[in-house]
């Protein structure tokens, strides 16, 4: 797969466009959070009064997939219906109601009499945002980009592209009528487009790609922006010994099937030894009936499971209905396993033995780590932030599901009286560091 | 100078010292606040009762490049004399002074009844430190990591070997008698050793690269690990319209002079037009005088200096008792021309008029931003971070200088009840949403 993949030199066009993105991300920082706000309801207003403009774009690409011979899940996730536009048209008023994240005050502090620091939340500048076919991922990009001040530049699906293009004409058709440059959300048109940028470090300040394990670790490979995202979802739930079968039944099931190709969906299941038979046994017919294929090492096959696991598959997002099953001695090995194969996504403990929870939860360092709760909870709007702009796996922050948060970033303001730093050095004035916050 | 390095493959030796450093890793951060702060008192004591052994080390560094006929400036920052020993083991101890780092509880929400999430401050793991030939930056880095429960893997300039080896060596020693396995400090012997590190992106989950630009720059274009560094310290002073022209010259030589090898040292002085003539022919005498060598655009030059700058002084970093002066229209071609040279590290206005500060400080997007008021005070220490471990240049968090912060990282610790997110998908539960905290 990787292979397809290329970088080409941005073209003439490209560059001119990026740059005109570049210049209104200057403009959308230093605008209001209530022009913000108003320019979200204006958009929200001009998508409803233009959906069947939309609808009617949705129709053509439905249609090319069809030709296309796409398949049945690409299909309904392509597919948007009245309800689905609606829904993300709600959406973007709510991304209105969000706390308003830029000119948060982090730190105020005296550094000496007159000579005061103080850091505070800026927009990034431009972001670009690769994305799957899920067309409403326009208007929550788009409008989580506009809350936060910056501009943005959006590759979709290609099988969703006429979608795409209506939908953002409405908005910077929308945009025109407000403060704020119509610039700040552009569509790119090809993947050559969205490779080419990848070279534009001096105009490009963050990347979000949201789509295959390939394309994410190419992207991550291939630029020197910054990215914000996970390539694997490797996660696990180990089940210890000292718990109650049902309920670890319930979440392992929940984590497996609820969402398969999920990124926070579980590929393997860890059990104690000595709770391994009773599980299984109880297990085994459960996720037979749910269509999960169970593959697992040599002790689990021992105990039922017909499909062994080779060394492969502890490192397998399988992103279907397989899982992977390890029985291992105690929960020291649990950990172990999980260190060595876990994309540090989230993985979990399910146990009734509070001191081993507390142990796995201190000593397992994935962005999350769970106690006797489904994998699947692991999602920026389940963790309350509103909405989510992406999962990182890496280990220095912003990490696990990350919401506007992530299209923030800030600067440090030090506002003085003529002061130099050689009067400090030589001790005629000296360091106050006082918080005024 | 890219051409000398290179990446070869880590040999076994160094893959298992890695793995010891690691599994130490996991050891210190499970420690407790006070074992940290017990650590670092000891290691401290044991410096200072061996300083005797680690002077005579540095004698011996010292001995041989003076034989090599290395600079004057490199001898005096490799010179390790018992006072400068002593202020860098009072480092250590008021290192265990901050605020502890870890266990920070940054949210605590209720998702729903019996379901909490935690977001809780850890260390990052394994950090890799490669920094220049100032033999106290080990001790400095050691006790920072430590500090924040991080194992630290360090490779000092090879002029102060001796030196680095004998510290780490005392380090170590005084490590074996605290609950902190010793492999949390580890030295590297080689170049070759330092560079086949950024191969190990399994194991090291940060780089701080502390050196030449060309260095830091290889490193951050040739590892997957996380770099938290800066390359270039491209910064400007402008000189606006309104100003008083002396407060105006003290900045602007303050900023150049004070330590003109320093990053956060500016290398290019922008003028407003109106101001440009009479700033000129007070500073120009004062600049000679300390013997800056000035080089201007054509305006500056028919004003008086006498070297004319070409297109690439604007994008070097001189890091010398060099200067370039570009004169302007007005405030706006000044923010332009930052905009497109900054290396985004820190930038200032001299101005008595508050509008143009404003516009200048929010227009400016660097990880600085100052207005009356030197550029060197962009800096950890004097931002009262209590240490450095670095300065970020990039956009994205951590940037500027960053303090133990940047040493640390967060997770997210979901506790329930056998939650299962199958329920709220269908109703039956809702998420409240309810900060603890």
């Amino acid at each position: 797969m990787i292979d397809s993949f290329e970088i080409p030199s941005p073209d003439k066009d490209l560059k001119e466009r990026v740059l005109g993105v570049k210049n209104a991300s200057f403009n959308i920082s230093q605008t209001s959070n209530e022009e913000r706000i108003k320019c979200l309801n204006h958009i929200a207003r001009q998508l409803e009064s233009n959906s069947q403009l939309v609808l009617n774009a949705n129709k053509k690409d439905l249609q090319l997939a069809q030709e296309k011979g796409i398949s049945k899940s690409l299909l309904s996730r392509l597919k948007l219906s009245r309800e689905k536009l609606s829904l993300a048209i709600d959406g973007i008023k709510k991304v209105g109601e969000l706390t308003d994240p830029i000119g948060q005050i982090q730190i105020k502090r005296e550094l000496s009499p007159g000579l005061i620091l103080i850091r505070k939340t800026v927009p990034i500048g431009v972001i670009g945002v690769i994305f799957e076919s899920r067309p409403d991922a326009v208007m929550q990009i788009s409008s989580l980009a506009i809350r936060s001040g910056n501009a943005v530049i959006l590759k979709g699906g290609s099988e969703a592209f006429h979608t795409n293009q209506a939908i953002v004409d409405v908005i910077r058709a929308g945009l025109c009528n407000t403060s704020i440059n119509k610039n700040c959300v552009c569509l790119l048109k090809s993947r050559k487009e969205s490779m080419a940028m990848l070279n534009l470090e001096k105009d490009i300040n963050l990347i979000i790609p949201r789509g295959s394990n390939e394309l994410v670790r190419f992207i991550q490979e291939n630029t020197r922006i910054p990215v914000l995202g996970h390539a694997d979802g490797i996660c696990h739930l180990y089940i210890d010994n000292e718990c109650n079968i049902d309920l670890a039944i319930k979440v392992a099931l929940d984590s497996k099937i609820q969402y398969p190709a999920a990124c926070n969906s579980i590929e393997t299941l860890i059990i104690h030894k000595d709770k391994a038979s009773e599980f299984l046994i109880k297990a085994m017919p459960i996720f037979k009936d749910k269509n999960v294929q169970l593959k697992g090492d040599e002790r689990a096959v021992s105990l039922g499971i017909q499909v062994l696991a080779d060394e492969e598959d502890w490192g397998k997002e399988y992103l279907d209905l397989i899982l992977s099953v390890k029985i291992v001695d105690n929960i020291d090995d649990a950990i172990s396993h999980i260190q060595r194969f876990s994309s540090k996504h989230t993985d979990g403990i399910i146990t009734a033995n509070p001191q081993n929870a507390n142990k796995f939860m201190n000593n397992v360092n994935s962005s999350g780590v769970f106690h006797n709760c489904s994998t699947r909870f692991a999602d920026g709007f389940r963790y309350g932030f509103g909405a989510e702009v992406g999962i990182s796996t890496q280990i220095t922050p912003p990490r696990g599901p990350v919401g506007l948060e992530g299209l923030v970033t800030y600067k440090y303001l030090l506002k003085g009286q003529g002061q130099i730093s050689e009067d400090f050095s030589s001790g005629k004035e000296i360091f106050t560091h006082k918080d005024l916050i």
